[in-house]
């Protein structure tokens, strides 16, 4: 079956699945930017990294010219979802459409729209986007996907998702329940996205430094002890544990997507990570006290923007 | 009795306490940068604001100069206490030397360098340091001062050195048991200046506000309640309530020492603040994790000054 796939948002994760999916069906990217759909639609995409290849495909801001689709894919930052998905919700009527971004709570935006079927998903892809029209592609990792529960999601439609990924040279896995991957990368993003963002230092070794007092690791593990607290208060297992991942995380020196953001004073995605985190735990009847701190300290940062800064100032 | 008082170190605190004394006392200041000495020296030291007037001192950044002393007054940033009394120490051995400062851990480092009385001391007062030679006073409040427990200081001359004080015009306090007052201060101190260095705003309304979920003034109130929770295991009652103080400084959008720090990439002081109450809190068998959650923070906050910035590279 000839599928019509619209990725929605093309950032760097968004670009992945667009240039992929384009060697297996008819893809159509929804962006913001007139010169980014122009220079998609001239030029197509280039993957590079990984794999090397270019994939022409058709791209717009328009919503009016998209047709109706099989699928969408959701890749814009948290804080975009609702505004992205608005135009084209129509579109999905009788489609199914996957988040793959950061964090908890986008699903939920997504089906307040949508009145098609949605999807769970969480990937650990990474790619560093060059322009427009070319995405290195890094991690090579799968895309874990399974139903949202409200929508009653058929298993066997995220089956057929996930071939889709396969067969478009990606790796997937389809779960029939994907909440204990989702929330395993959210404690893991949560903890290190805020550590960071406050800190201003990239995922580097100290995240898992637990010899001298003041050592972060500390705090990381605290943090990470925390949201398995939540999720088991939740009654979801986790996929892989948190704490392994931050191990690892922290010798690569990478800086995390709030660090990227906070640097360029743009909203940060925490009312998706950490703030999801606390406010799941208030309805669970649990404390999450370090989270809350920090989610409070990260919208507390992001408030300073609108102040005049001393150091420039004086 | 003329007395003969050595300030060590003139910031703000520092000139204040040096140019009213030396109105009733032979007053030598201790200082770092030569150009600092030559202009007290040349010029004397005004104080305006509360106050208008110019007094004539000593001043030096050599300790082979200075003579024997019956007070000092030590008002460096906690982080420059050890070196700054280290070289002088030998002066104060028929005196008493008393701290100014900010936080907890400086009457201990003083008494391990000096070989007189030391005494425990607290001040509201507050100023702006136009220059090196003036002073404008802003907040004419108490200094609060009592003995350093391990020294057995006697009250006596806790008494004398208030005296002192007050008749040089500035407002003093002898209390038996100075603890209460610093702990009212220290509690205050650390919950706002690291919220103020890790959200990099001033100390502002938010500070106090808790009407929505993600409001800083839910974070102030449990550190504050933490911070009164490792004082009243060490046996310590308050002098002050911190949220109160909270609250009235939360209209002024003043700019603690702390955000000054971070703003210039200077070493803070957080290791006498939330690092001392997350120490004592150790020591006392009680837990304190938002305290020892944000002095982590902090410290890597500083760690994070030897990584090139992300975003001047990008």
């Amino acid at each position: 079956m000839a599928k019509r796939v619209c990725i929605i948002g093309c950032g760097a994760i968004g670009s992945l699945y667009a240039a992929h999916l384009a060697r297996v069906a008819e893809v159509h990217a929804f962006v913001r930017r007139p010169e980014h759909a122009q220079a998609l639609n001239q030029h197509g995409l280039r993957v590079s990294g990984k794999r090397d290849f270019t994939a022409r495909l058709r791209a717009t801001m328009d919503p009016s010219q998209l047709p109706a689709f099989d699928l969408g894919i959701v890749c814009t930052k948290s804080t975009q979802t609702a505004e992205a998905i608005a135009p084209v919700a129509h579109l999905f009527e009788r489609g199914a459409v996957l988040s793959a971004q950061n964090g908890l709570g986008n699903e939920e935006l997504i089906a307040e729209r949508v009145r098609g079927y949605v999807l769970r998903g969480t990937t650990f892809m990474s790619g560093s986007r060059h322009s427009d029209t070319h995405v290195q592609m890094e991690l090579d990792t799968a895309t874990w996907l399974g139903p949202f529960e409200p929508t009653r999601t058929p298993f066997a439609l995220v089956q057929e998702v996930a071939a889709l990924l396969v067969e478009s040279g990606l790796k997937a896995e389809a779960l029939e329940d994907a909440r204990p991957a989702q929330w395993s990368k959210l404690i893991f993003n949560a903890s290190v996205n805020a550590v960071s963002a406050l800190t201003e230092l990239p995922h580097c070794p100290a995240f898992a430094e637990e010899a001298g007092f003041s050592d972060l690791g500390h705090l990381l593990h605290e943090l990470i002890n925390e949201g398995k607290a939540v999720a088991a208060a939740l009654g979801i297992p986790l996929h892989e544990d948190p704490w392994e991942m931050n191990k690892i995380g922290a010798q690569t020196n990478h800086p995390p997507s709030m660090l990227y953001d906070i640097e360029h004073r743009y909203a940060t995605e925490v009312d998706f990570l950490g703030g999801a985190i606390a406010r799941e735990a208030a309805r669970a009847g649990v404390s999450a006290p370090l989270h809350t701190a920090l989610y409070r300290l990260v919208k507390g940062k992001e408030a300073s923007w609108a102040w005049p800064r001393g150091g420039e100032e004086k």
